[in-house]
Formats: C-alpha cells, sequence, structure tokens
C-alpha cells in the first residue's frame, strides 16, 4: 500500500506531535507518558479515526523506535548487572514458556479439535514483547532494580525460546519437523546472544581509541549506532526479534569513558523515534473488534491464560525472591505486543488458523499489552526513593557474596 | 515494492554504515564526505551493486534527511541574516528561473517540435534542489557567510517560482490553464513563506515559557521537531518543496536563549538521518544510462544549458557582488538534485515526455548536483579563517549602513 510522500509526512507530524501532547498530559496526572502515546495510536489508527495508515514506513518507524528504546535500556542496564541475575532469569524466562504454551494449546484443541492450529495459538502465547515493560521502567526510573535486571534478561532468554518453539510449530504443521535444523537455529540463536554477551564490551573497548581519532563528528554515537542497527539486523536475520540485538548493543556500549557521554547523545534521537513504537502499535489496536460478542469467550479464555501462564510459570521461577518482587518480574512479562500478531500473522497467512482465532490473538496482545503498565507503576512507586537506594545496596552486598 | 522488515533493517544498517565510513574517508582526504556519501549509494544502489532497493521507505528516509539537513542550515543562518539580503536574494532566484526554462523549452521544441514535451523539459530545469549546496556549506564552516545567505534565501524564491512553472505548465499541457488556480496558488505560496518568516520567530519566542514549564524530557527539542515536522508537511501540502518549511522553522528557532542548547540536541538527530538523503538520492544514478551513446548529445545539451542558464541568471543578477561571490552564488544554484527528477516523473507519469527524455533529465540532475560540490570547495577554501573573518565584518557594516 502506498500513499504520498506528502500524505506520509503529514502522518508523521500528526503521530509525532499527538505522542508528545498525550505524553505531557499524562505526566501531568502522574500517569506512564507511554499509556498515553499508546492511546494517540488507538485513536488516530485505521480502525478508529482513521487519521494514519498501516505501510511498511509505519512498520520501519515502529521497529527504529523499539530499536532504540532496547538500546538504551541496554545502556543503562550494564551487562555486568544482567550477569549478576543470570541464573534467576534463565529460569525466569523458562518458566514463562512452558504454560502459556501447553494451555493455550489444550484449550483450543479442547475447542476445536485441529492440533495445527492449537500449536500455532500456543505458539504466539509464548514470546514477551518486553519493549512496553522497558519503557515503563524505564519511565519510572527503576531500569536498574533486580526486578527490572531480571525481567529484561528473561525477555532475552523468553525470545530465544520463544523462537525455537515457532520453528518447532512451523515445522510440525508442515509435516517437515528437521531436529537438525531446531538444533542448529538453538545454536544459531544461543551463540548470537552469547558471543556478543561475552565478547561485545571488550571489542568496543578496543575499538575506543580508534574511534575517539576519528574525524567525522560525533565518532562515538556514529559508532555506537552503527553497532546498534548492525545486531538489530544480525538478531533480525537469524530470526530473533531485532530488538534483542539493541538490547546486546546497548549493554556492549554500558562500560565506557563517561567522556562519551552517549546517553546524553543518544537521547535526543529516543526522544524523536520510540514514540513512533507505541503509536504505531496503538494504531493496530481494533477496539470495535475486541466487543464483538461472538469471540469475546474465546478472547477471555484465552487473555486468561496468556496472564496466567506468565504470572504462574515467571512469579513462580521469582519466587524465592519475595511476593512482591516476583509479582514485579511476573507482570513485567506478561505484554505479548506485536510479538503475538507476528506469529498470529504467520499462521494466517499459511492458512493454519482461521480469521476470528487471529482477532482473538490480536486481541490477547493487546489486552496483556495493555493491562502490565498500571500494575507494574501501582507495584513500584510504593516504594520511596530512599527504600529503592537502600534496597539496591542490599542487593549488591547480597549477589556480592553469592556471585 | 514491499520487501521483509528484516531486509528493510538490513539495508538501513548498510546505508548508515557504508554512508559513515565514506565520510570518514573523505574528510581524511580532505574532502566534502557528502561526496562519499553520494558515491556510496551510487555504489549500493540498484543500477549498480543492487544491496539497497527504493522503496517508500527509502523515500522516506531520505526525506527525512533532507528535513533535518535544512532544519540545522536555517538554526544555523538566522532569520535576520537572510532578511538583510532579501533583494539580492530574490534577484538572484527570479534569475535562475528565467533562462533555464525558455532555453530547455527552445532546446527541446527546435529538436522534437512538441511544445507540451519541450515546457516540460524546461520546467524540470528551473528548480534548484539546495540540500546538496546546503550541506556543503554545512561542511565547510561557511554557512554564514553572504554568498550562502543568499544562496539559501534564492532557493526559497526558486522553489516558489519553480512551484508556479510547474502549475502553469501542467495546466497548458491538460489545456485547462487557470489564471485564478495560479494566482490562489502564488498567494498561498508567498504566504506561507512570508507568514512564517515574519511571525514564526515570534510564536517561537511567546511559546518558550510553556516549553521550559513542560513535564516531558527536553521540551524544547521535542518543541523545535514538532514544528519542523509541521512546516515542513505544511509546505509539501501546499506543494511547495517540505524542506522549504523545514528551512523556515530552523529560522524561526535561530534566535533562542543559548540555554536550551538547541543545535547541540538536533546534532545527534542530524547524524543519524542526514546521510540516508545522500545515500538514497545517489542510489537513483544509472552510471551506465548516462553513458548510453544514443542520448549522450542530449544529455550533454540539456545539463549545459541547466549551468549555463544558472551560472548566467543567478551570477548576473550576483554580479555587483563581485566575480568571485558571483561565481560562489551562481556555483551554489546549479544542483537540481531531486526536484528535477520529480518533475519529469510527473510529465512521464501522464504520458507527456518520452522515456528517453526522462533518462536525459535524470542524467541532468545527476551532473548538475555531482559537480557543484568540488568547485563550492574549490571557491571557498582560498580563503583563510582570517580573512573570512574580516570580510563578515566588513560585510556587516555595509549592510548596516544600506539596510
Amino acid at each position: 500500500m502506498e500513499v504520498s510522500a506528502e500524505r506520509v509526512l503529514l502522518e508523521v507530524f500528526l503521530m509525532f506531535a499527538a505522542a508528545k501532547l498525550a505524553g505531557e498530559v499524562f505526566e501531568r496526572i502522574r500517569q506512564p507518558p507511554v499509556i498515553g502515546e499508546l492511546l494517540v495510536g488507538i485513536a488516530l489508527g485505521p480502525p478508529a479515526l482513521g487519521l494514519i495508515g498501516h505501510t511498511q514506513v509505519h512498520e520501519v518507524l515502529q521497529e527504529l523506535g523499539a530499536i532504540v528504546l532496547l538500546f538504551m535500556v541496554g545502556l543503562d542496564t550494564g551487562l555486568a548487572s544482567i550477569r549478576r541475575v543470570g541464573g534467576r532469569a534463565l529460569a525466569v524466562g523458562t518458566g514463562g514458556i512452558i504454560l502459556p504454551f501447553l494451555t493455550g494449546l489444550g484449550f483450543i484443541y479442547i475447542i476445536d479439535g485441529s492440533l495445527d492450529e492449537a500449536m500455532f495459538v500456543g505458539a504466539a502465547m509464548v514470546a514477551t514483547s518486553v519493549g512496553i515493560t522497558a519503557r515503563v521502567l524505564s519511565d519510572l526510573g527503576v531500569v536498574e532494580a533486580i526486578e527490572s535486571r531480571i525481567i529484561l534478561a528473561a525477555a532475552v532468554v523468553d525470545d530465544i525460546l520463544g523462537l525455537l518453539v515457532l520453528a518447532a510449530v512451523s515445522g510440525l504443521t508442515r509435516g517437515e519437523l528437521s531436529i537438525i535444523g531446531l538444533t542448529a537455529l538453538a545454536v544459531t540463536a544461543t551463540a548470537f546472544v552469547a558471543l556478543v554477551a561475552l565478547f561485545g564490551q571488550r571489542l568496543v573497548r578496543i575499538a575506543v581509541p580508534h574511534v575517539d581519532g576519528a574525524r567525522i563528528p560525533r565518532g562515538p554515537l556514529v559508532f555506537a549506532l552503527t553497532a546498534c542497527l548492525g545486531l538489530s539486523a544480525l538478531a533480525g536475520a537469524i530470526g530473533l526479534a531485532a530488538i534483542i540485538g539493541a538490547f546486546l548493543a546497548g549493554m556492549a556500549f554500558s562500560d565506557l569513558p563517561r567522556s562519551w557521554k552517549l546517553e546524553e547523545q543518544v537521547d535526543p534521537v529516543y526522544q524523536l523515534l520510540v514514540p513512533f513504537f507505541f503509536v504505531v502499535t496503538g494504531s493496530l489496536v481494533d477496539l470495535g473488534a475486541l466487543a464483538e460478542p461472538s469471540s469475546l469467550g474465546m478472547v477471555a479464555g484465552i487473555t486468561g491464560l496468556a496472564v496466567a501462564g506468565k504470572v504462574i510459570g515467571c512469579g513462580g521461577a521469582a519466587w524465592g525472591m519475595g511476593r512482591r518482587s516476583a509479582t514485579i518480574v511476573a507482570v513485567g512479562m506478561v505484554p505479548r505486543g506485536e510479538v503475538g500478531i507476528i506469529v498470529a500473522t504467520v499462521g494466517l497467512s499459511r492458512e493454519i488458523i482461521t480469521n476470528e482465532l487471529y482477532g482473538v490473538i490480536v486481541a490477547m496482545s493487546i489486552i496483556t499489552t495493555l493491562i502490565a503498565p498500571p500494575f507494574l507503576k501501582a507495584l513500584f512507586p510504593g516504594r520511596t526513593a530512599q527504600e529503592r537506594h537502600e534496597r539496591a545496596a542490599r542487593t549488591e552486598d547480597v549477589e556480592g557474596i553469592g556471585g
């Protein structure tokens, strides 16, 4: 679908201006601005006012926004603090995969008896979309809290496992499951993440003096953006979410000379591009379709299982952290965002799932995405800045002993 | 033409990384980095290596790059310094329209006898694309030189007149020239430019305290980007080049509290987006087609007239500034860039011009774009920084007396 260049520019302006205005309003009523940006998208999108369309330009702006968002989150988080929560994150990521897949599969299989369809719905319920959670954590200023770090690291685990589940399901429904192919995929994806995590920071450090000697303006920023786009593209080429590459790139740059002021330089790009992720994501929401009575029961069932699966699976794996922290981790893993929709689109285009089930999965993705931010906000600000500070200090000590 | 999201991301990475690498190489060999970026585009584009395609995503990245570029140039230039050269710029802009249009029209009419075709070619030869020149001036650090200010202001005049010529030609070839419509267009375009130039700065100043009180991060940057995108979209909607809106927006923000540090905040966005303008522009160049012997004579004729028309028309109008300054102004107005190609595309799609003539116009646009930067560079650095400083001081005095 192509529209005129003038029209596209008008939509870019409209999305940006409305998102920022909504962000300002939501800041003033003390709500996360990201909710305002999502609501703007819902209002402007094709199913509602139709002031913005959905072309590949919108998709690219959405993806670039998500990439810059996760790069910044990686930059804020740092690799060392993620490594320290590695074991727990592995458990949370894995725990959050099994239940949603099995319950989703079982629910659909019992209702309509098609195993292929049931497997695809299960696969669509698996992968967490960490963008929304990351932005809420960032808005709340708690990216460095231990719960945040576990969520972010678990999302990487979750994305690798989700990719494998989708590959397995795709193969099974084609009747050509290749164990070798699946193993190769698992090895490639894991190796990509492991190599970047292990050597990324070192390579960046080796490059620092060369970048400092560059003649082009803002060498450090250019170097960081190049690495971010490169690793995002590579992650996408492997089949992982591009934002996983961006997150890893951010972590690789998290331990740099203060003089580079990288965060301060990336921030203007963040302010420009990140709103597009949320506005375009919101623009896909069809509130009317959600309310259609025929699929209402199905939406309720699938969404309930999607929420319960993550809350029980992830919350259970994080239980040792105490009830409140486990709840934060569980809620943070609930949003399915665009990932569930992408899986559903594959299933629909291969005629494995029906149009109705596609709508149900889209509804589930949207509802899980919209319910998480208010809960996260309610769970976090109970702590004052002072408490957060003390807690962070304690956590460092405990981890220092354990690691 | 749609390609996969993974592919688009890969191309975005490739364009950015290659452009920055070429920029670095060209900085080291003391050439304008913009030439390196154009060459990267020529090498990667569909006619050559074909590593990047040409979709609406590429077009939007190209346009956003041009918008940020001209916004920054407007910010650097300032409204006051443009106002001071207003009379001369009006003469230069007008002078550069008449000769290219009449000679182009005459040349084609003599060769093939079709008045419609001849008028369209003439229209395609009219409008200067100021992006290339602006970038070269910016790279050389001479945006505030009097010649630069005249070029930039003349490009605004040129764009309004070019729009009117295209509208008149479009009407005439349809056999429905509406004097009322044409007058309305002239009034709208002129009113847009005049209103923004007259009141833009004042409106921005009124908004300053409100923006300073904003709760969202980087209020000033967000305000400036919103105005930039809004005025660009508005200029596009009127039929002017979007970059004219961006340039006017930049000027409206040029006189702001130092504490806003707007240039420093826009600069990271500039570093990210501007290369796409030049890489995508370069990617449209088909060097093979330029060398086809059948159209070689035609290309030489049209390009020669396009260069001579601007050099004589603009240089003549600027003659009173001295030979060197007049030459700089003349050369700066030569590039036709994407504007000539856009007019040719309209003519082709309405089947008024042939495929061969389309190729000739594209070739003319490309050649005029590529030849200007080395000449500009050669004309400027003859002055030392000291000379430039003294000259600028003298110019201020003279203008102070005259204005």
